[in-house]
């Protein structure tokens, strides 16, 4: 519930867009909101799935229709443990561009370099770009490959992580690295981080600097911060 | 009262702007309110028309001087059940310039590929540009013919649907695309959806996408959601 | 009090700029706050001068360094009731560059055609940019000659009127010109109102227009709305 | 504490970005906050520093890993009593930009005059560009000089002056220029302030200037504002 009202309270998400995480106990599985908007999702609306998109119980509700992108990233990525599928309308632009999204600020590293966009036409052809079945979540999953971020062509993007608060963290982060490249690039030619650079930063980056941000998105959204204690080393910090 | 003040939250309309319906008895006639800013009208301000523009039954409301845009696509569209006009700054910009708009996501396929601009100068000349008469609104529909959406040079747009949750999401989802093809073409060439998605969008989207986004919608206007029972096939939802 | 909230509601205004009446009674005066937010003035807050700036009673009141410029508007232009003196970011765009604002849209008609800028360098050298003195503000007056808007090179920009009401419309409304020309220059050539359009735009304009306008932006500040009663012919309301 | 929240509000710190004051009686001394977001900050949260970064009393409580940057710029400029470093979006955007950041309107000139930008990887290579050594940070207090402001590239920037109140107004500022000169760049040629305007400004600009903003952003951050009476000549206000 947090991470989705985070996420709306941010401008990532609108009526559209989802988050999960894989079954603490069942890694076949993933937790997933019934389709409705961030926003106002409860903690009622929470269902359980199977890595193939069916749901475990459904109890009369409706599942969002692209689902399948979760369970094909939990299953072609064992390290995975949450999913962010959305539509952040300043990501959306460079799915429709030419232009390579690369991070240009430290905060943006944990997006991954020269992210590439994967296009439901070239396999799928003439479709509403939903991602409905198994199919094409596989294939979508099959470009995302050990990669933290994908963009789909005139859609939205994934986004894979160790932990909600890291998916979250880089989703929100996605979305300012993308609004910073298209300011940047009217001014002329854009200066990105060195491979070396995001290389440094994913190596210090500490739980820590996530919670840090965690606290302040949960005041944001008006959702209680559940003061976990910090975790790992500390050089991330910023 | 909902519609109106879900468009002036979402930054659609300002002052000014206005949303119909079609009377639900009498298909000669369409509801709309007085002359008023969406974002303050109340029930009582709703007065019933005839599809040329004469009020019912007045009772000393002043009414929305361009309500003929209303009358006249309603008579000219059988199919179609609310309209909205309104002068979003985004959409307004294409209006005014020889870029063309056309979809670039999924989510607002509705909105019909490249768009045509209607130009009250071309035939009425030099005016203070408000459609305050059936001769220039019927011309107006005419150009709309049967398309979601027309622009109008330097003034705003007429959306027109089958229903009032269609219309809202049309004209949000317009606005959107406006603001994503702007910072596009800023980046380079601009990949727009084909006339195979926009058709395979059209012919899977079910009512249930605008019910979800209604509810938020709703949320964020301060408006009670009136919780629909859910209509028609799922497959369009993402 | 209202004129300034609302200014400062719709980011006309920050911490700086200001809004002045004539006074009612006496046509060589005007009022205007002492200096303050905008967002913070409080009725004990409004002073009384003389055309040349001369307080009437201070009262331990620090004024505006730069009230000159009202007394000079009002000195210069016996047709003027209000004067806006605001820094709005997207209107100093436009005053340091060699593009020229001018309406794209019949809402923005009143704001004037070719807007010049006027440069305090040209006749005062190097100066910190702020009319603070009537020599200046003579020049500025010059400068806006019988338009309603005049640009302040570096710095922000006069809006002049025949009312409260007109000038907070026209300052609004200028804004969102600036912000929908810098939009449509990035697309491409912009077609602008022609010099018709606007006159027609101008000689149909009723006081009702700016009424409903009033109603919504006091709402959004969160100011009672006075509910005067409507005046003047109804011919320009959209 | 009020510092930090107006910086959050005003769009200029996120989950990241400090500021800290030189500790009123030992000047060797600066006060900072504990590891957190700004918006989140509470009186228990300042720490004391030595200006190596080591904390005079931690009591458990975790430091931010670039607080260096403030005991570097404490050491190198008696002048200066107060720094803020954030990370701006709008500011980040010129520092991996080749276009050059200098004042476009007069209540930006105290950012001070083309603007330069450090880069970490000049001196210490590829780095997660976090200053978290004195060695990092003694360079870029080198790089400042006397300048009030340096941007330090794909990271943000150190702002410095002479009290909280002119760090956060410049900061505030900074961002506003930035802004200004993206969209001004966007239609063309930009003219700039020239170097005697600047100087102009900075000569004339008084306390009751920052006093003013100051108000406003106490009343827009939700905080008490401490009505301080206003010091120092008046001829800078606007």
């Amino acid at each position: 519930m947090t991470a989705n009202r985070i996420l709306a309270r941010e401008g990532v998400v609108d009526s559209f867009g989802h988050v999960s995480i894989r079954h603490p106990d069942r890694p076949d599985r993933y937790l997933l909101s019934r389709a409705r908007a961030p926003e106002c999702i409860e903690a009622g609306d929470v269902m359980e799935f199977m890595d193939d998109g069916a749901p475990v119980d459904a109890a009369g509700r409706t599942p969002y229709a692209e689902r399948f992108i979760h369970g094909a990233v939990y299953a072609a990525r064992p390290d995975v443990q949450a999913v962010v599928h959305h539509h952040s309308p300043s990501v959306v632009v460079f799915s429709v561009s030419a232009a390579q999204l690369s991070p240009v600020m430290h905060m943006c590293a944990g997006i991954g370099t020269r992210i590439p966009t994967w296009d439901s036409r070239a396999r799928f052809g003439d479709t509403n770009l939903l991602v409905t079945n198994l199919a094409m979540a596989t294939d979508l999953a099959a470009a995302l490959g050990q990669r933290p971020v994908i963009l789909m062509r005139g859609h939205g993007c994934v986004v894979a992580g160790m932990s909600l608060r890291e998916v979250v963290f880089n989703s929100i982060y996605l979305q300012l690295n993308a609004d910073l490249q298209i300011k940047a690039s009217a001014l002329g030619d854009v200066t990105f981080l060195t491979d070396g650079e995001v290389a440094a930063v994913l190596r210090t980056r500490s739980a820590f600097t996530f919670e840090r941000a965690w606290e302040y998105w949960c005041r944001r959204a008006g959702r209680p911060y559940d003061g976990r204690p910090m975790e790992g080393p500390l050089a991330g910090t910023t």
